[in-house]
């Protein structure tokens, strides 16, 4: 029997447990060490046995681990941790500033690279599965539009921004992708659609006592960025009725392609891909995990530097070698 | 600029076409020939000034082409081509009976990597794309149940079948998901569906005059393997009815993947890819293009070997190089 491949886990919020979780469900890979930035005695992983350690005591571990997953935030931690610890290891993460992905990836391209290092960027779905449908899209239809549809799901970023109102105690925002235009982008007729056409935000929002429900309404819907181009509702609910009805992290999309064939581009057709997925992070661990899979196999056939999706073949993602897939998949 | 790579052509009928087509939507392919088992005279490409030749004398091509597409059956052309062609160019074919792809794929591998080139077998939509979704959902969500559904679209196969028999002008056969089943297999419950269950055939007949058309609905209807297992309507038209509203090729289809994540399994997921073709042969054929640009850049790498779409990285599809598509598409 092989070895199992020895992971280790960097970050213990929801995409830490969600990683822990997605491991129980590998028949190849085992978790080897959790680390953390916080006091390791304070933290229990959801995984009989494994131990923690401080995130500061990490390079003492080069040896001991296959790959590590990194399961910080994109704004503060990965930039820092990604270039930092692809220099002593292969790495996985889920980098998701698309404004920053060049950027980012030259940073961890220069540090493993030059370490000998593998180091898989910007995993997860958007970007991640979104991407890897993007690129297959355009690629075997060049002529054509494609569209990105987001939700129905939790926005993180945009409950916190509520939160950050005055008067607000709690909230959870909603996108919403509009059916018309989901059914626009399927018709072939290739419409313009602008922000506002495609999601609308709902909000549920719990206020503090005697807070000014029309003020927070108000900010809220003329927040910039956040709310101001969109179609958005506000309702305020209880604190028990929040936790109640939106505790769940749900969240899903679309990518639509209206491609053409043809001479005169005069064929249609449509591809589609879509999601639905009960816990955003838990959905998200699970691919970050097949590709800490990925990362170990190409590393080991001695491959180094800067990976996204879009260059890693399938094959690489699964437990089964290359002859089962071609009889069971291909 | 780059040169263009250039593109042969093996077999013309709707399947090579559709590559003229495909290359067409392209900047940096251009066909330089088609071949022919037929009198090169009695062929004209639907590209202007493209000579063709008989495919007797390919070997004189070897070092003129950069790529190969076979676009024969799998039937008798493929088996044959495939081997023979892959000895001394890089080759792409569209292989598509699913049982035989293993061996198929040792005969291509065993000429290509002997000659230096690259074989990509079975690229297409089932199999090819589909062939993706399941390799990707299944490495993502180990734990889950597959459903591959296709249509509704017509199936040369069984309008073939229906042509043999006694009495038959001409036929055309579609296939058509269950609606039902396609929920079933979206609602996260993992139903087992039959046969029966997930497809019904829908024929269009044009019988002789005088024919007999209970014995000839009662004979496609009992059918073995091609009609008996399902729920099959026989409608019989006028020949001008079948040329005016079945003259198309369109088809389509669904992979959808309901997985669990979480410990005890408890989390659900639902995946799902879709296409909605007007011509199945200009599809099909579009993406055999892609893949024989793929086929050239793995080569010029000093790759060689069979290969299917699970070992080819996405970028490899695109026109657009690595840090445009990091840009545009991740």
């Amino acid at each position: 029997m092989n070895k199992k491949i020895k992971v280790g886990i960097v970050g213990h919020g929801n995409l830490g447990r969600g990683v822990e979780m997605a491991i129980s469900h590998t028949n190849d890979m085992e978790l080897a060490a959790v680390f953390t930035r916080r006091n390791p005695d304070s933290l229990t992983p959801l995984t009989k046995n494994v131990p923690v350690y401080s995130v500061n005591d990490i390079l003492n571990f080069k040896d001991k681990l296959d790959v590590l997953i990194l399961c910080g935030g994109s704004a503060t931690d990965l930039p820092k941790q990604g270039p930092e610890l692809s220099r002593h290891f292969n790495t996985v993460d889920s980098f998701d500033t698309h404004a920053k992905i060049p950027e980012y990836f030259d940073a961890v391209d220069a540090s493993s690279k030059g370490a000998g290092k593998v180091g898989i960027i910007s995993v997860g779905w958007d970007p991640g599965l979104f991407s890897i449908q993007r690129a297959l899209f355009g690629a075997v239809l060049p002529t054509g539009k494609d569209y990105t549809f987001w939700g129905k799901g939790v926005s993180q970023g945009h409950s916190d921004a509520i939160r950050r109102i005055e008067g607000v105690k709690d909230a959870k925002q909603y996108t919403v992708p509009v059916a018309s235009a989901i059914e626009g982008a399927r018709s072939g007729e290739n419409p313009e659609l602008t922000t506002r056409e495609k999601h609308t935000r709902e909000c549920f929002v719990v206020a503090e006592e005697g807070a000014d429900l029309a003020r927070i309404e108000n900010e809220i819907k003329t927040m910039p960025n956040y709310f101001a181009d969109y179609d958005t509702t506000v309702n305020f609910i209880s604190e028990e009725e929040l936790k109640r009805d939106h505790a769940g992290i749900p969240h899903g999309g679309f990518v639509i392609r209206s491609g053409k064939s043809g001479f005169d581009s005069e064929t249609n057709h449509v591809l589609e891909f879509s999601l639905k997925l009960e816990s955003n992070p838990e959905f998200t661990s699970s691919v970050l995990v097949a590709y800490a899979r990925a990362a170990v196999k190409l590393n080991t056939e001695g491959v180094s530097g800067a990976k996204t999706v879009l260059d890693i073949p399938l094959s690489y993602l699964s437990e089964k070698d290359g002859a089962t897939l071609r009889k069971e998949l291909v």
